[in-house]
């Protein structure tokens, strides 16, 4: 696998190193093939932003113990299951430039990969050898999944973006949440501090879904690995769309018939190309660099040191990256 | 939900409604829907007999802590997600007798609820207060996914005697085992005794899976609610089969077929009746038997009293079932 090259990692590149080990340990699929599907899913696994905020929630408290490692396996196995079931739901045939389960097998075998994985990932947040870890695991994975449900029948309404928050957050900053809070679980028993990272890791994973959301319209599709605009050709109506219906209230229709998975064409091509060349797409910036500072105001309480600069670096990277 | 007047519960009985209770509490599926397929599939859910082996262990210590009624609802919950995912599998339309899931959603929606379900499971399981039991709970989901996943590909070679004792270990004996072991965990100090009600699980867990394989192929099919021979039909060779083709060399060609899912017709059904009137039906009911007589062995130990008779009660139960 690529050795990543981005600064908050050099402080926990070991650990990093051996939540690659713990990820793969005792994988024992009884079936190769997946083995090796599984194998590629990992390797070809991200920037391992997760496993990194758990890890270095850890250093700010001086605390290198195996359970963070663990813990940073466990929730990025949990990441990875989510991926494969929701591409599967999604009929997605290609995950970071490469082919997805769901692509190659059929839905019984992605169906149980993604559950093993689910399990592997419940097993390792066990290993933690902490109950309040481990409930805030299942929490985590209950707030996921029905989230993902809760998308299924949202019909032809445009969601606010009180809605849109309540979906990021079920889809990706309870993760980043459960990244810092279990980090600091781990690490202390100052409860105060715990929730002080719960609240790092919301603000943390909110901003990086709406960076996400506007790399979708903005990003060089080679880099983010899928065509311009593919939230709003899959039906899911973001904050750049919703930021950008707010002031030109004609395209609500089309909006909403794509909602309803019903808009194509010229007119579908047209509205990816209005959002993405409008204001909404710096609103939606600057509002991602407000969740940013949030998350960086949450650690000013704590000493200046090698930790809280790299925390530092990793939320200025969510709200600068390209990719 | 239909009372239950098998004798082994009497002792359990108010401990049996807290189960269902704790099942449905904060059930909060963001779906309405989905939320009544859920409710129907619980009410409709069989005869709780691990949630039962789980409080009878329990009582042999002499304890009802909520504990107790936590974990056996996380193992009934385990055991419905199972289902779930496995109906989808299967393309099965009826499951006790009520449509399942995926005859009536989306692959989405069955996958997602699944996924809910599993979570819901790993809730509760952490909510035992016990990181053994948690961690017990964590393995037994990746020996019941990886059963499955190792079935996918078994194709057209019969499995042998031992080979269907590992797949009924991992489809149901695991579960059994996790009941009594994990009941135990939560009752007593003592780790032989834990040892002692974990054999005492394997071994009811997989006289009740060959029970259940005899009936698919001489119960009543009312009673059972699927047609006689659904396994074959299926591809699934059980141990009946097994035990029939070893004595009569010249069908194993045709079972191999069936294991391909490529039996069908005249030969198919001359096959499964066959079997259901052979001496292999007898011979598996013994071997049933003898688990059984294991699973009482193991509690030879313990003092006679209610508990000690209720669990032999649920054991008896195992062998004479009718389904």
């Amino acid at each position: 696998m690529e050795t990543t090259t981005l600064g908050f990692v050099d402080l926990i590149r070991s650990q990093l190193d051996a939540v690659e080990v713990a990820m793969r340990a005792q994988s024992g699929l009884h079936h190769p093939s997946l083995d090796d599907a599984v194998e590629q899913l990992l390797a070809s696994g991200g920037k391992r932003i997760r496993p990194a905020a758990v890890l270095l929630v850890g250093e700010l408290f001086d605390a290198r113990g195996k359970e963070l490692v663990t813990l940073a396996a466990a929730i990025e196995m949990l990441h990875t299951a989510t991926l494969v079931h929701d591409d599967l739901i999604d009929g997605s045939v290609l995950r970071r430039g490469a082919p997805t389960l769901n692509s190659r097998w059929s839905t019984g075998a992605t169906v149980l990969t993604g559950d093993y994985i689910f399990a592997r990932a419940a097993f390792l947040a066990s290993r933690t050898g902490s109950l309040p870890v481990m409930e805030a695991f299942a929490r985590t994975l209950m707030t996921i999944v029905n989230g993902e449900i809760s998308q299924l029948s949202h019909g032809p309404l445009l969601p606010d973006r009180a809605e849109y928050l309540r979906r990021i957050y079920a889809k990706t900053a309870s993760l980043f949440e459960l990244a810092s809070e279990g980090g600091a679980m781990l690490s202390t028993q100052d409860a105060e501090r715990v929730q002080t990272l719960k609240a790092f890791g919301y603000s943390l994973g909110i901003a990086f879904q709406m960076v996400d959301d506007v790399l979708d319209f903005v990003g060089d599709p080679r880099d983010v690995g899928k065509p311009v605009g593919s939230d709003l050709r899959h039906g899911l109506v973001t904050l750049p769309a919703i930021y950008f219906a707010n002031e030109n209230p004609g395209v609500r229709e089309d909006l909403a018939e794509a909602c309803a998975g019903r808009l194509e064409g010229p007119r579908l091509e047209a509205a990816i190309a209005a959002i993405a060349a409008s204001d909404a797409v710096r609103s939606c910036m600057e509002e991602a660099r407000t969740f940013i500072a949030e998350a960086r105001d949450a650690l000013s309480s704590f000493p200046s040191g090698p930790a809280k600069s790299a925390l530092l670096d990793l939320a200025a990277y969510v709200v600068e990256r390209s990719v």
